[in-house]
């Protein structure tokens, strides 16, 4: 077979992460070694970018400044959220003609998946040659055939981490704290804070997914239960608990209410999705302890994108992989001139293979927690799921440690 | 001078920091080193557990647990909000008494300076030879007399790196982001998203602190000016700019018509501070944008108590500086046979020394950041606030890198 001769073209789709830089790194470095590959283009802000023919020129950035861009979090190209109709992908086909690209490689999600699998078929029914390939990231951890997803573990990371420090920060001031967590339709990041346990009596104690109905009844008297048990209670909520798995985009009784109560519609984007609402979430959750419990010391954080994109909380193995498949999509364009999606198979425990999958069993699909990572009464996670997270979350993970002191009684001498 | 035998307790106050128990380690290790400390306590849960003389043996703890004790953030002994009166500091001082405690070490802030002051008091009244000390720690760093506060330097980290993240996050995807930081009185956490900045364009653009009064005309007016320069715009907001500063408990007309609302009133704690709330105050300060300046994408997050217990995300001069505030508690009581509070003084670019100060000097006074750190608009910090903060941070501060890449024209050859 002959080798495709032509320029590369690359972009970032979607909400960024802690390691999207790493597959941006990974896909340019091993592209500028094939002969056959003119010049490496990248898109800035992702389709967006190929449309309005803003290119940048990766053949002249130094590896340098490409080792330390692979180290940053958030998407260095620039992303976007556009999501390209049949149309929209016409056009990229053109301007690829246009430029003699016959190279794309598109990191992102669900919604990136989906146009490289559209962009595909257009350049095939029209023969014209392209390879098209889907570089997977999300913090969400939702594609499908993916054993996990490049971007999951370094923000699971932060969730585990950042909710040991507030198990800890309960146990010093005894109360009641609840975490909302990012996660519209599906739990993994917030299933993500169980890891934060290390003793029996450590938090999260409750956990509550999009996966599994919320009742603000059941969420009062599971609390309650806790409480009396510990004397404190740290509870990991996703914000999507609040809206419905149907993608009919109804809210549930609750924020409806407490949306009608502050006078204000409930806000539903392009895909159907409720604008979700953290922040008055929480202080709603606050807000139901306090009222239907009695407790004093009730607090709230909200997460909200701060686990994308925080610099130095990255999980190791989560880097070395996003590295790969950036890597490995290049070795299934320039060696096997194929497209697909780099998708990501556990072996063993703990290794990996990549493989290419056909992007169609990826594009516009969600994949949920399964049943046997959640727990049977619906407000925890099972051991299954924490085997499954543990090695992903990389080395050095902070380990709390408490003071093992015997309780004071007067000695003879003193 | 013949030395003082007995007994001693030390305690840890208030909110917990990623710090707090390097001073305790400081502390118990050098207190263990001299013959007349007959044995070492702990009280759990501040001055509760003196009251309540539930006390900890900390001579029996092993050095390698204190050690890693010393890196765990909160509050290992446990913690509290207890702000003694006359009456109960009579009762700590009978706890005192009847197990011969003489050494009385409170790591803490303003309401923990304070509790010291009036047990020392007491004491001295009472003719009972007791030594008491104060060891800073407050992530507000709004002790009086101290450059700075054992606890800030490290939640500054966090913000730092925290709004690094969101800045990178909000380049990639660009819109409204705006990010409120803990800080009820004074602006310290908040201005530390300040040292996120390495490029001109970087975020924060904005910087809104409670030294300075609150108006939504005046933010909505300086986030259109920035998003009009750069397409963008990041802002970090003090939580505290919500309440008033004359004390009074009095919500500002904002706040007051929100909770109105949403059917609140305004809930004042025992100090008479407003119960602050993030998290719709975010969700109010996004729906002011959208709707004011009909932008589009705007985001909020709230940093909530992440940052003062976030696990790994710690100043290495920061924990240095803690572990020697204690340690040096120890000597001011042990060598010097001195009373008071250990303080922090910064001398050249960058060292310490630590002094002894009066404890009445430090208790429930509140430092402000003074106006040489505040812009002149009111929206920012000066450099000479940067130039402060920035050798707190420590080693090891992420660096955000860009891409050089230069915008992409076909070569001849591609």
């Amino acid at each position: 077979m002959s080798r495709l001769r032509g320029k590369a073209v690359i972009a970032q789709g979607g909400g960024p992460t802690a390691v999207i830089n790493q597959s941006l790194a990974g896909a340019v470095l091993e592209l500028r070694k094939f002969p056959e590959i003119t010049q490496v283009w990248g898109a800035r802000h992702g389709v967006r970018g190929i449309v309005d023919e803003t290119f940048v020129d990766l053949s002249e950035v130094t590896t340098h400044n490409l080792e330390r861009v692979a180290q940053t979090p958030s998407a260095a190209l620039g992303s976007t959220r556009d999501k390209p109709d049949a149309e929209y992908c016409q056009r990229i086909l053109g301007v690829f003609r246009k430029h003699d690209i016959r190279y794309f490689f598109y990191i992102g999600g669900n919604d990136s998946s989906d146009t490289v699998r559209i962009v595909g078929e257009h350049a095939d029914r029209e023969g014209y040659e392209l390879r098209a390939l889907h570089i997977p990231k999300t913090v969400d951890n939702d594609l499908p055939v993916n054993d996990h997803c490049p971007g999951y573990p370094s923000a699971a990371r932060f969730v585990a981490c950042g909710f040991a420090g507030i198990d800890a920060d309960n146990a010093a001031l005894p109360g009641v704290h609840i975490a909302v967590i990012m996660g519209r339709h599906a739990g993994w990041l917030t299933a993500a804070a169980a890891l934060a346990r290390r003793h029996d009596d450590d938090g999260p104690h409750l956990i509550y997914l999009p996966e599994r109905q919320f009742s603000i009844d059941r969420y009062l008297s599971d609390i309650d239960r806790v409480y009396r048990r510990y004397g404190r209670c740290t509870v990991a909520v996703s914000e999507g608990v609040w809206a419905t798995r149907d993608g009919k985009g109804e809210a549930i009784p609750l924020v409806a209410d407490l949306m009608r109560r502050v006078g204000r519609e409930p806000q539903v984007d392009a895909h159907g999705n409720i604008q979700l609402w953290g922040g008055a979430l929480a202080d709603e959750l606050t807000d139901a302890v306090r009222k239907g419990l009695g407790i004093e010391r009730v607090r709230a954080d909200t997460f909200g994108c701060l686990q994308r994109s925080f610099p130095g909380v990255v999980s190791d193995v989560d880097a070395r992989e996003a590295r790969e498949v950036g890597e490995k999509a290049v070795h299934y364009a320039c060696w096997h001139h194929l497209d697909g999606s780099v998708v990501i198979k556990r072996t063993g425990d703990y290794a990996v293979n990549y493989e290419l999958a056909d992007v169609k069993a990826i594009a516009a699909k969600t994949r949920y927690l399964p049943d046997e990572f959640i727990a049977a009464d619906g407000n925890d996670v099972t051991d299954a799921f924490r085997s499954y997270l543990r090695p992903l979350l990389g080395d050095g993970m902070p380990c709390l440690e408490r003071l093992r002191a015997p309780a004071a009684r007067s000695r003879d001498d003193a």
